[in-house]
């Protein structure tokens, strides 16, 4: 086996999770930035992601003593130093050459987990030569070809994957402008597919909707868990009716997601649909949430509202485009600072204590 | 019979539908744009028609078993391609010389119901000639002079209009100050009044209101029903007891409208006042429904809260002047693309589903 | 008796109210435009004043068979042309020299109220000389020298007024940031106190609160009815409380301002006030309005909130300003002109018709 | 004993509160400034402090008898000539050689509460002497060493302490931008830290929390009050919940409080929170408030929704700095100017008429 090429590879000051974009935009190409940053049509699912946050007022305790706050949770299980997870994101090459492999690496140092896509520039096989060990969630787009799948799901469950997280929001491409005005087509290989593909050259990446099964229900929870003999959670969950629904048909888990507000604009903010949600799963499962986290104080606010793991996606690729796996672990230590800090001003010695906490919100939960 | 002449005619790209109005102004002259883009007063209804939108949020179902969505639809019993409408407007002229034709043209290349109004600037026999059997509404202006009410109603008989759209919101004109400020006077003949006066001179659109009755009442429905042997469809309803007073009154439809923000400034934005009368209408008669449609998920949120089918205006005619009748498709073909990533991804097989759809509104419905 | 003294006179086109703020500013002297426009600390209840009609929403009414609406009303008894009054403003030659015999002359020509201020530049019966038999109130700022007091009221009856109006909400001057930046003491005589004073000098206006009487309470009504015969109204309520109060002291009318945002900053806008205050009145007596008011929609919302008669300040001083009364006539005709417009396109023949209309609002009533 | 030295020291104009800020970052240096001025992370909850003061309206009485408002009230059964008082603000050094010395003159002269916090630039026994019997509370960051907290505790009632402010919030600092991007490192020595530790280096300010104690608890209010034999309040609760629990624990007060937003970010406003405390608090114990007060309206609100005393923080730095203790004086004298104002205005007598008056807001109460 040889050794695992991580780049180049710098230490990198963070400032805050949003001056990232700023910074990355200047090194990645126009498109490939246009790509990762941009949300669909009009842009307001992104911008309600993070500005929804704002509607969310923690109520902070005092004289609760607390001192050095603990951030370790569990998760199916397994025990993790940190709710934080990378969301899973297509193609990290675009942001820098090491992709997931320098992702998984900066996860593994900083102690959080890692979600792998399917539509990664590393193959599973890389991406766990690195991990090694540490947590790791396999992201699956539903393939047309069932012996595609079942190679992915094979893969994933050699490199030990905690779970699959089967993707439900993005059955089709959201519409892009960026992409369409830097007339950009996804570039790369589809590692794991020219694995799987072996002798032939691998599909580009514009193809990704077109490998994809359209067609997705309840049944196929069933399908991959029987196969894989691995718990299903179900990603881009955005209704209670859906959450209920999928928990029947077997999932052992929750991922509330609209996948970075690049699929369906118009729908809530993320951190709206929280709350309904976790109402109804009622801790039968556990909930992973994304969208528009930007800062330790969104990171209690997702808690507090019912979530067990926290993703955060595009910061991650700008500090792996800005620093290779040492950009990614800055940003995951930025944020595990921020947690702490708020941790300690809440009055929350441990992550159980956050999910107490006391929330007012604008919107209607 | 003569071949129409559609003028100059172009494909287009089209981004997005906004896009198209700046690219429109720098075709039209500054009098004729300033009328086609104007609301009355501080413009403000015609700025929430759209933004009201935003108040909507879908929320989406994932795990549907949806893979091409069906846009195909119903109204009055005609089968229908798709539940969009090229709203009526007056004087098509006014963005390019093929006017009506050229929106009828484009509107049955693209499989949309064209909805032609009295103060076009062509008849409607030669828009009928061009529409020749795609699905088509004539839009009253009630005029003062019965004999010319039916000659119109005669007309759109002969054109076999599906039904016959009595405007009730105009009364009068808005007050409008772009045009005030450009000391513009709409120009250009109205077609169908000098198809009327044959052998006179054809009135000025500036005598639009003088030829037109102020005194509209629930008895015209029974009038103009009885005469002309086609449902009639009241246009510019607000508010519930107006629709249930028009159904009681024989009305075969409800057309929800604020006339795009161009009459009275300080009303809702129009899908403000759709479900409300969607409730009290309970499927009695269809309900059409235009105001500040932009997107495809505009048009979602708009069927979803009670439309039956969805009428889109001055996109329609920036389209015609950037490119003819192609200009026309493409906007449509713009639309549909949108409708049809949306529909898959709020887990939509048909519109039937889209109706069913849930959303949540920041006010009251 | 001399012939008054308009000075210079010119008809004007007005756009709408609000554009004649920046011409006037462009006549009228720093300091004093300062002074006319400014509202107190932060300025919020006066921009939240005209703001929040914004947030009020007619429901327009459709095919209710109206035509030339009919904008005429009464108030105690008194047939009126219109629901529109100039509201008091004091020292109007600031604006222009002919003061209030210019608003005065144009109130009269157009037809509606005028309300006269005991700070005003020319005396009672200098401007009853010019209204001439045309309604008129007297704005009472109370002295603190009876005599003075009587003077006034015996000056007002002398000129027909129609009720007294006491100011309630001005016992002192709001904190207004302007006058501190220009250095600016309000010039000029208060011609009504010069008119008691015969001999001495008139005070001036920097003095104005010196003269007025601070601590009023309700038994003032009786008194100032009892010695002048004349109805009371009560100037500057904002709640249900003082409208009640005031009533059952004796006070034949309620006027809800709160002095066009120049008193208490932080105030709501006057418009939020008027519900609950109409609902506590029932009817029992008339209610005048003012605050914000810039559109015939704003005074159709006033009045279908509650008012009977509806008050505008500044826009008429702008008026003056730029054409002396010519000035007030063109935008006394202005607003009429678009209360016809929206009165035809809510469906309200009569100003009974408008106080019926349905309106919703996103503040509470 | 020395005379005082109050340094450079002149009289200055308060056109607001709110314009000192520009004009003292003109004097301050830019580390300095940045650490007075900023908030932490966004800067969310400080930006909401003053600006949820727009989302309470005051609702104004009117013909109340008032004249020549007295602003007298009482607190902890001291009589107090205004309900203003300085908070607590680390440092003043950074603003003014005077310190705190400044502060406690300027308080002195003008008649409001002072507030020292043991993170002062000068001693207790310093400040004490200039204050000489003017009221004065001392703000306890708890110190690990016990014995240091005792020497505080001791010099604070040998201050004649009215109560000790207990600071609960700040068991660790907020996360502030500025410093980061100033590379500020808070300069000059903790006087009261030197003072105890005689013969030794002064502690940096950098080493503020490292003295601190975190794990701070309920228990802490008997071992305090045991010890000084004075009042404990508790600053920075947050909830109800808090309130309730340091009352039952002993606390004399209750200090709402967010630290002027320095701290949690993502917490509401202070004033949102303050009238739910009330509620609870039910007028067991007097509340003290600060949060964004910019205005004498300000004022008005927070005793309007249960305060019993206002502290102001920022603007009193900035008026030191621009006059040394004249311009404390200033900014004191200003803001009882506008609370004169306001309170006639609201038709309130005595400051007990202004906790009766009525409120309505736009965040639930």
């Amino acid at each position: 086996m040889t050794t695992p090429d991580f780049g180049n590879v710098q230490a990198i000051d963070v400032l805050n999770l949003k001056s990232l974009e700023k910074r990355a935009e200047a090194l990645i190409g126009r498109g490939e930035f246009g790509y990762i940053t941009e949300g669909s049509d009009d842009g307001y699912t992104k911008w309600r992601n993070t500005n929804a946050f704002k509607d969310v007022h923690m109520l902070p305790r005092v004289l609760q003593d607390v001192a050095e706050p603990d951030q370790s949770t569990t998760l199916l299980g397994e025990k993790l130093k940190s709710p934080l997870m990378t969301a899973p994101i297509a193609g990290n090459a675009l942001a820098h050459p090491s992709g997931e492999i320098g992702l998984a690496k900066g996860a593994k140092e900083a102690g959080i987990m890692m979600a792998q896509s399917t539509f990664a520039s590393k193959t599973i096989a890389e991406t766990a030569a690195v991990s090694a060990g540490a947590p790791y969630l396999f992201q699956l787009y539903m393939p047309k070809d069932w012996g595609y799948c079942q190679y992915l799901l094979d893969e994933a469950r050699q490199a030990n994957a905690l779970a699959i997280v089967l993707t439900a929001d993005s059955t089709l491409g959201g519409y892009r402008e960026l992409d369409v005005i830097n007339r950009y087509h996804l570039k790369g290989k589809i590692a794991n597919l020219a694995g799987y593909n072996t002798g032939e050259n691998g599909a580009g990446a514009g193809s990704l909707f077109k490998e994809s099964m359209q067609k997705l229900n309840l049944e196929l929870i069933d399908k991959l868990a029987a196969y894989s003999h691995l718990p299903i959670i179900i990603k881009g969950i955005q209704t209670p009716a859906d959450a209920d629904a999928a928990i029947k048909a077997g999932a052992a888990g929750i991922y509330v997601s609209n996948h970075g507000g690049r699929q369906l604009d118009g729908a809530p903010g993320s951190i709206e649909c929280l709350p309904a949600i976790a109402k109804v799963v009622a801790h039968r499962v556990p909930i992973i949430f994304d969208g528009g986290v930007q800062r330790g104080t969104h990171v209690l606010k997702a808690l507090a509202l019912g979530a067990d793991l926290v993703g955060v996606g595009r910061p991650f690729s700008y500090g792996l485009a800005l620093g290779g796996w040492k950009g990614v672990k800055a940003v995951a230590d930025h944020l595990k600072m921020e947690i702490f800090i708020a941790m300690q001003l809440t009055g929350c010695q441990t992550i159980d204590a956050v999910k107490q906490m006391h929330c007012t919100t604008s919107f209607e939960i």
